[in-house]
């Protein structure tokens, strides 16, 4: 154990990350693991929408690994964790579901509108799905990871703040209720809290196809960009707004040469510059980014025994922290009976 | 390992055991204890309705093992479980949870009770209790502390009936869809499947105030007795029906003379016999039955470590044994990620 603060975060292993993925969350976990103690989870507990496709889980949970390693995080300094292996989450969350009413899992808006989707599926199925019981609990399992290792830092997307929020209360009620035992969690959100998709849509996602994924090749990405949409229609020299132009938002994103983009931006409004311009310069900017990351995945896409060391020592390491969480908690709760006599 | 037959029972801990948890299901577990592999579960994770009174559950924890040692049962023979030993128990309610319906809950009659009880209080108090998400995950808890031991037998009270085809159905669910890997328990309810209270009211229970406690000493018995309900008011050499008469229920539940009470049985409802005198017999053969009950309870109460060691051991087998089922679980969801490489 050091002194240093404690930072847990996590994705759920449904297929490879991809850019939305970088500039929201990654980017944030490289750059913060030497400051903080990391535990970057794997949420393999939580995919029961997907449990008529565990193979994909499966598979998954290896590619994420991968591109947690290609993107740079340092599994000897921060552990990887694979929830299953740590029972602990399971149990805390099924002490910390005495304490949250079901009323105000309903009032998180990302449950209220998940709940909706499975209620009237968009796929216009007449059938309305029957809500498993983990639907309930698995908003009670990510409370449970974040206080599991009693983390005082959260990076995540914009959209798991209100999870965030209903970990500070339960932590807050705990507290109150028994014992100083959790830190009420910050959330820290990244550089970029929402990417476009190349479709232009609002959010890139694997759902809707829209991705360029991390493990790309260069030829895929200047692909994917050629397809990219740029905007309403316009002719090669007519300008237009940056803002409408998709293109522009990934450049904002991802390229280091601020300003040279800010004159290109200029040049675009006042001018006009053709989207072959732009989308040229973005495949660059890309593959710049994406190459180092490409090369490190290669190398262990060669040595999976060391992927599996990771996630092994990682998880032993989580299950140290979380056998010292329950202890505190069960004392708190004063039910540690084989203490009494 | 052996090749017996595994039964698994138990009990939630919130106070000491009465002549209803005997007559409906100690009795059997100390018949089946020698010819069954057995485990008993003290399911102090299923409490969240005395949640606000811990120290209660504390306390009970040890009553209730108490009570164990001095009906008979025999702990170096069969486990005695601390569910909260055993973080495995909520690790496979977490994955059963992916499988099982809300509705399926909802649909089983103990539970639509509890709930309809929860939002309309009997103290008449109007404000409606917010159900909190223990609520959805405890009967999923009591199916995955029965699939857990991948037990054949589970003795049980009448109420319990619906949990138990819950667990059948959650059984054939998983073992159809991945693999064999669980047992379809079976249900067995004891001798005497509900015990009517000592005020005459349907169910001896704790929350009532109406039971006969295994540790009550021969005095409280025979002041308890006296004290109760005996039927509709008769003079003492009127006949009555002894079907009206609780005193003859309890007679019939625990007079190893049977032959002695039919004839007492047939004077009652022909010349009439004073209650007095039917309390006085009853009283007799509570004492006779709770006498070698008290005195290893004395025992072993001045033996705590004993049964603190009993606890020890026995949740330690337990969790011998869920780690090997959810090594099978993993084995057959393909979940099992650090045997790849």
């Amino acid at each position: 154990m050091t002194d240093r603060k404690r930072i847990l975060t996590g994705i759920r292993p449904t297929g490879a990350l991809h850019l939305g993925h970088y500039a929201g969350a990654l980017e944030n976990w490289v750059r913060l693991q030497h400051d903080y103690e990391c535990y970057f989870l794997i949420a393999d507990y939580q995919v029961s929408d997907y449990a008529d496709d565990i193979p994909r889980v499966r598979e998954a949970v290896w590619e994420v690994a991968l591109d947690w390693l290609a993107v740079g995080l340092d599994p000897e300094g921060s552990a990887f964790v694979i929830e299953s292996l740590v029972p602990e989450h399971a149990e805390l969350a099924t002490l910390l579901g005495w304490f949250l009413p079901v009323s105000m899992l309903e009032r998180n808006p990302t449950l209220k509108a998940e709940m909706a989707a499975m209620e009237n599926p968009e796929d216009g199925s007449t059938e309305r799905k029957s809500v498993p019981v983990a639907f309930y609990t698995y908003p009670v399992m990510q409370v449970a990871n974040i206080l599991m290792p009693r983390a005082h830092l959260v990076p995540v997307g914009e959209d798991q703040l209100p999870h965030i929020e209903l970990t500070r209360e339960t932590a807050r009620r705990f507290n109150r209720r028994f014992k100083e035992v959790f830190p009420e969690p910050e959330a820290l959100v990244g550089r970029v809290p929402r990417l476009v998709g190349i479709d232009g849509s609002a959010k890139m996602s694997k759902s809707r196809g829209n991705t360029i994924d991390l493990k790309d090749d260069a030829e895929t990405v200047a692909r994917k960009v050629r397809a990219m949409y740029g905007g309403p229609p316009r002719a090669a020299n007519e300008p237009g707004r940056c803002d409408d132009n998709p293109i522009f938002l990934y450049l904002r994103a991802f390229d280091p040469d601020t300003e040279g983009l800010a004159e290109l931006e200029r040049e675009y409004e006042t001018r006009g510059v053709p989207n072959k311009v732009l989308k040229d310069r973005l495949t660059k900017v890309l593959n710049d980014l994406l190459d180092p990351f490409r090369e490190r995945r290669a190398y262990y896409q060669a040595h999976m025994r060391l992927v599996r060391d990771a996630l092994a020592s990682g998880s032993e390491r989580m299950r140290r922290i979380a056998r010292e969480t329950m202890d505190m908690v069960h004392d708190a709760l004063d039910l540690n009976y084989l203490e009494k006599y």
